[in-house]
């Protein structure tokens, strides 16, 4: 809506104006973030969104940093970039100050992070991503931890396990694989690009592409990618006699997240995870729900990206989740709470000649621990009650001559329409309760 | 720090990075504001840091626009600016929504602000600033509810009355007074950026500047700006009969904050705060410590900016107050609190063997509201244990045979070096008391 030499009042294109109501929904789903990844002994750290442009480039894949990136230069002739992802600005971190940091580390972060596309469902130019990350610890116990954190995510969210169903894969097993089919680099590379996308092309084309680069080799591909089983015992022939020690890692990871109670798994060999730099175990949480089938979040193990800073080579298993596919999710299912302001009593007055009553009955009801919006705009009755009502404020107290001379006034309940007839002393017990 | 072919580790010029440490004293001081402010009955907005550039060209001072805006063009073309302050924004969002919204609004915000200026003390190329806003109040109850507003969130991080002064102004006043002196629009507009300028220059460079401009109007000018008496007996005596309604309008403010226990004020008819858009009262809060001597934050009244976007005239108070100088002041003053992480618990092992206990106590811990770190590394206990010292972790658990078969544990304090032997159900217990 723009009126004649108005300026416009729409947000740029692709990110979001958060009102308060959007803003209660924000910050309930970081809520959640943070409850859950505290409770891990999670420390939260944080970065600014500008960074050198330079930290895109060797390591995130190309697509992101030549296409979608937002990068600028400076008044400074500085190439800046608009941060895409979070990881390549913890390892910078991590890498910084590896001398003095002490592993292994628990880290977390909220940031925003900017993507220059066409704005669809579930993908905006900004959006906001839990970003949770444990540095300095090989072995599998990390990787079952962080998975296990995504799992406590989605059930404080209220998802029940048929819900959704973490799909986990291990890039190793691939190597291996590509390794038995004799490809060379450059068909690994290529054979990994199309096995990423395969969700999103038809299986005459997955197959065609396929061939096109291996020729008759892609019929076995797409055997051993088809059943867990074969994959599994070729790739356990071919390492002779201890069988492979990747395929034994990854099988004793699923079990035990079994024997956590994390038990809506499943291996998915043909799982890849956009990011080159990942190298190990990879996971990623799927809607089950028949609207919205569709990957959710995910991560994976990343052993040397704090290499391109120092020669110190540092561990990590990480993952991101979304805030708009979190509210995607939860807005399908049901599950987003209902809005409730931060402000729990709005007091009306009959006259400004109460306000200096009010004001000093608002501070002491401050200090009892209530949040307190007193009306100052001088309206009439009705109107001032309609402004809490309109505000969904729960609880309103009108002050008048009676209530000054009584000390005693009516809290009125908003959404029963219930009033009780209170001292001062006792409005912050009854709206507490 | 930069090795061969290695990219380097620090920040973006001018910005900073927040390891845990670091968004602990960070998220000290959004806390304490969410806290006062939600108090006082404000809801929290957001929005993108992403604004189209025309939202700056209009309203804020030319200097901010012109040479310290991070403006660039995206990829569609458009003229896009990091948001160096978030006033426009708020007034874009209330004037999109001004037939839905129910005034008066009380809304608030932590964004952070981007400009392009050379890094100093205090001063950086992004900062987060608390945005504290009522839309809808034209009386002056407004602008005392904001003010007590600025001065409770002082006092709540610990400040003293006498650590700060809050400057007060209209600029209605000034505005009487140029009439008074009979200067033309162009002589007012200049001489008011003169003014605004008049603490960071010499009074022998004010006195030059000002005769420069309007020649010897400039003693008369002067000797009004020095004494509040003489200014008011001015205007009131050119107002006519009943004196001048700005004049009393800012009396009257200052004695209400007075009445209400504000009492560190003071009439400073020189203070102009520097954007274009403020029209009615304006305020500073002012460090009187010795070594920090300088403006801290403020706001003021701005009555029409709601106009750029519709002929809806929305009256508005409000103020901004970054991160940097809030920490800096308290720095200055040690009123900071101690770093102390979100973790609560460390649990190191005796050996790998007993991880799946650990794993299930924890889960029990969580349950029952501790935030719990287990040591994943395989390293000598006592490693394991400088780990969580080094992580100023303040309990540690070792969990060994013993333990296990016993179900009994000790529960070291980390800084008393105290132990207590427990049962695992009274753990959450002695680490909350």
């Amino acid at each position: 809506m723009k009126g004649k030499n108005k300026l416009d009042t729409e947000s740029y294109k692709g990110v979001r104006d958060f009102y308060p109501e959007n803003m209660f929904v924000q910050n309930y789903i970081f809520g959640v973030w943070r409850e859950v990844v505290e409770s891990f002994g999670y420390l939260e750290y944080g970065a600014s969104v500008l960074e050198p442009a330079e930290l895109y480039v060797a390591k995130s894949g190309e697509e992101i940093v030549n296409e979608q990136t937002y990068t600028f230069k400076d008044r400074g002739d500085r190439d800046v970039t608009l941060r895409p992802e979070m990881t390549p600005t913890v390892a910078r971190m991590v890498a910084g100050k590896s001398n003095e940091l002490s592993f292994p580390l628990r880290w977390y972060s909220i940031p925003n992070l900017f993507r220059y596309e066409k704005p669809q469902r579930g993908r905006l130019r900004e959006h906001w991503q839990l970003n949770v990350d444990i540095f300095g610890v090989e072995n599998g116990e990390a990787d079952a931890e962080i998975i296990s954190i995504a799992y406590q995510i989605m059930n404080k969210f209220g998802a029940k396990d048929e819900d959704f169903v973490i799909k986990i894969n291990n890039r190793k097993l691939l190597e291996e694989l590509f390794t038995h089919l004799k490809l060379d680099p450059e068909q690994t590379k290529k054979v990994s690009k199309i096995i990423d996308k395969k969700d999103k092309i038809s299986p005459a084309i997955f197959e065609a592409s396929l061939f096109e680069l291996i020729g008759d080799k892609k019929t076995e591909l797409i055997d051993l990618l088809s059943s867990n089983e074969k994959l599994l015992d070729t790739l356990n022939k071919n390492a002779g006699e201890n069988g492979s020690q990747n395929a034994k890692e990854t099988v004793e990871l699923i079990e035990k997240l079994s024997s956590i109670g994390v038990t809506n798994t499943v291996l998915s060999p043909t799982l890849m995870r956009g990011f080159d730099y990942y190298n190990g175990i990879v996971f990623e949480v799927f809607d089950t729900h028949s609207d919205n089938n569709r990957s959710l979040f995910g991560g994976g193990r990343y052993n040397n990206l704090t290499e391109l800073f120092s020669d110190k080579d540092i561990p990590a298993f990480g993952f991101g989740m979304g805030d708009v596919t979190a509210k995607d999710f939860l807005e399908v299912r049901n599950l987003l709470p209902r809005y409730r302001p931060q402000t729990q009593l709005y007091i009306c007055n009959l006259g400004p000649e109460f306000l200096n009553h009010v004001r000093s009955m608002a501070d002491s009801l401050r200090k009892a621990g209530l949040n307190v919006a007193i009306d100052l705009s001088n309206k009439k009755l009705g109107d001032q009650i309609k402004t809490a009502d309109r505000q969904y404020i729960p609880y309103v107290i009108c002050v008048g001559e009676n209530e000054v001379k009584s000390n005693t006034y009516s809290v009125k309940d908003m959404q029963s329409g219930e009033e009780k007839r209170v001292k001062l002393e006792e409005i912050a017990g009854v709206i507490k309760r």
